[in-house]
């Protein structure tokens, strides 16, 4: 599946070639080595991101709801390659084609990156030679685009997608499956308000059909259509003209492609359009949506949904239902969601045609929302630690190794400064930056008497405990969960 | 870090390019499409690979092991991009070097494709400004090796890196850190028996200078020695008389290098080497096993290592101790982790020197094995469905939908086939197949009594309950665990 795109723009050769000399045009974060010029310039490729500890712990929490929904909907998991065979790709994203990055040809097969998670899993479908699957794929995809990481736009990002493949399903079953998962996903992600819109290819093309515009320009079309989300009629107007569009028939295109509403009140109305009806495309899209908006009442999520005639959705292969979900508490960011049937796209590579439907969840906008969310929060911890083991007194490394061992053998996590004699001001600091729950004080009092002293960082209080009772204690204290969450100071 | 190579080949561009256009030369798992010839070429790239369901379920298994035993000793999780800079890679991989794939010059940047997680980690380091840090990092890298992938050995594959850099920690404490987290993943990954080499490169340093190497032969030296894990001495020896290495001095070395023992064994043997203690590399590098062998006895974890003089590793990087695992069990994988002390690569970027230490798991090889053990276990299930929602009888989905939404809103993993009407017959095998522990069935009976019956698969018990009290029996059903698992019939 693929999230939209907008305006794509390669930059030019020339330009980025220069630049890269340009050592006036350093960036944020690069830098240069030790000997200057003479060392590699450092930084992170360009539309790129690190994911540093806070984020890589956000970025588990939200993949382990989206996983946990998939799961529960019955979906299991794939990987394939980050490369595929060049011609396995080409010929699939329509002009997006030449955002797709190419491995050099140093000899054997000639390679590109991913561009989504669909094509390579019709590939593997065939390669696998599976007559159906629900699956679901996490992972990166690549576009030479041009980045707006403000805006969650990078050149590496992650995809979660969830797809139903296989022959003979009923109508719109698995459509309401996909989008009960997308619910789902968002409603517990705090994302703020949503809106999925809904479309169906046949429906655009009945209407292109009965607004008098030739087939061949269908695509183009769409494509102009397809702006109504961020652009003026008079502009889409202006280029559908310029295309070769009589006003006549933009004047009937609009008719429809205005027209948005709750599923069924403007289903109700459709059903009484004389033209679509007697279309047998228009005739099918209608009957279809009407299946599945019974099915979308039933599972109560048809208040989250519109029926929105401008929705086209870029991509050649999508054959009936389309979708596309933005937030509406927000205008940071665009589509967070998309997708639709794609009945054509595994046969093009196995000769057998099974028709598959699904979504694909564009995570990284989510992540940017969810990082400003969790900034301060006391929920994330990138450190998991429970049990910091701190020294009192110097060539203590030995006596530390064994309580840590301990707590370890026991499945406890634990950890100390790696210092020799680390100062306790440091300790204390690393405990309270890591929101560490339990500190053990080893010393030579603590020592001699054979006990350690456990200290509870939620309330302060503290215990002496002997030597052998340290991880029936600390398990003791892990039961308390109030004692487990502590807010950095 | 980096797990060891074995004889790197790149195949001749001319000879692959042939291979791609000879039609008859077609690989187990590639198609043609539908229009034959016309079509494009259906397969995985070479040397890569799928995850199906089931792969996926014990590469998770495995993972969350991994995973765990890092968070236990208190590592931060990060990511970085696929691709680095070009030059950011170049001169980090001696000779390996050439097995870097690189991306095509589309404009922009010259970026290739990660090799490993530590030169990155470096790069990250630097880029990130941070001083010190204590992180793991699971992540996909590229060789354009010749793949052996019964061994094990993929063009992409995972590493599982944990590192701890940073300034003035004692010595060899994160060493021991790093040596017990291979222990405990070992241990608890079911791959039999493993053996942990240790060697440290000053001391290599010491033992070619005592030899009367000349300095500048150390690297190709090292890179001989290195193979006496599968060569014999004489061949060893030959090689290196060709590389100018004379009778004498070649002699001296096998004095060293063919020691290996118990690591105390050894190193009490070796502070009776006056050559040894009079060299200051040789003194500092005893000194420093000194130290780490009695952390190692402390955690009972020097029953798995083996102090080896003859492991020298590949990789330019390595400044102080060095390990490698293998399994003792099977021969038919190389080494499945390796590691060491790399002082000065985190420097080369950023221009302050942070020290740093850490171990690579390389789990592909550990993927196979564990496939080979779990293939009929009831303990994988790569669908996590708790209950199947089937049907009696005609046109019922709508019921369908409603008894599924209850219990998805209800947390609990449900699914139902697709199928309008799906047969009893295909209901059942899925359910079989997917080792589901419950179902439940709709049929017209029950709807007239508003009542549903459920099956505990593992027993075959049925009970018949009141349609409003659907969810509140299945979670009871699920609080007894002998009904969660099933055996595949």
């Amino acid at each position: 599946m693929d999230t939209k795109l907008e305006e794509p723009k390669i930059e030019g050769k020339k330009k980025e070639g220069k630049k890269n000399k340009d050592k006036k045009d350093k960036k944020k974060g690069e830098k240069d080595g030790p000997k200057g010029d003479q060392k590699a310039k450092v930084k992170v490729v360009k539309g790129a991101r690190d994911f540093l500890p806070f984020q890589m712990a956000i970025r588990n929490k939200a993949f382990k709801i989206i996983t946990d929904v998939f799961k529960k909907h019955g979906a299991v998991e794939i990987d394939t390659p980050v490369f595929e065979l060049k011609e396995t790709l080409m010929g699939k994203y329509g002009e997006d084609s030449k955002l797709i990055y190419d491995l050099n040809d140093q000899g054997g097969e000639l390679l590109s990156l991913r561009y989504d998670l669909t094509v390579p899993f019709a590939r593997f479908m065939a390669v696998n030679n599976l007559p159906s699957i629900k699956r679901f794929h996490i992972g990166k995809v690549y576009r030479r685009d041009n980045p707006q990481m403000s805006r969650g736009r990078y050149r590496e990002f992650y995809q979660c997608d969830f797809d139903i493949a296989g022959p003979n399903y009923g109508k719109m079953i698995p459509e309401a499956d996909v989008l009960k998962v997308v619910v789902e996903i968002l409603t517990q992600l705090p994302v703020g308000g949503f809106n999925i819109k809904l479309n169906h290819r046949l429906l655009l093309d009945a209407i292109v059909n009965i607004s008098g515009i030739k087939d061949d320009l269908y695509k183009t079309v769409c494509s102009s259509v397809d702006k109504l989300d961020k652009e003026e009629w008079d502009t889409v107007k202006k280029e559908l003209l310029e295309k070769g569009i009589t006003e006549d028939q933009s004047e009937k295109l609009w008719n429809f492609v205005q027209l948005k509403d709750k599923p069924k009140t403007l289903l109700e109305k459709l059903k009484l359009n004389n033209d679509l009806l007697s279309n047998q495309k228009g005739k099918t899209a209608l009957d279809e949506m009407d299946i599945l908006f019974d099915y979308l009442e039933i599972m109560e999520i048809d208040k989250y949904c519109t029926f929105d005639l401008s929705l086209a959705r870029g991509l050649d292969y999508y054959t009936g239902l389309i979708y596309e979900t933005v937030l509406t508490d927000t205008d940071k960011v665009g589509s967070i969601s998309g997708g639709g049937r794609f009945d054509n796209l595994v046969g093009m590579f196995s000769g057998k045609q099974i028709p598959a439907v699904g979504v694909s969840i564009g995570i990284e906008r989510i992540f940017n929302i969810l990082e400003e969310k969790y900034k301060n929060s006391p929920d994330i911890r990138s450190v998991e630690t429970e049990v910091f083991v701190a020294v009192i007194g110097k060539n203590l490394t030995k006596e530390r190794f064994k309580v840590l061992n301990e707590l370890w053998e026991s499945g406890i996590n634990a950890e100390m400064l790696y210092n020799e004699n680390p100062r306790m001001d440091k300790q204390m600091d690393y405990v309270i930056n890591n929101k560490i729950p339990f500190m053990v004080f080893i010393g030579e009092n603590e020592l001699k008497e054979n006990k350690l002293k456990i200290k509870c960082m939620a309330n302060g209080n503290e215990v002496m405990v002997e030597r052998g009772k340290l991880v029936e204690e600390v398990k003791k204290l892990k039961e308390n969960p109030e004692l487990l969450k502590v807010e950095k100071k």
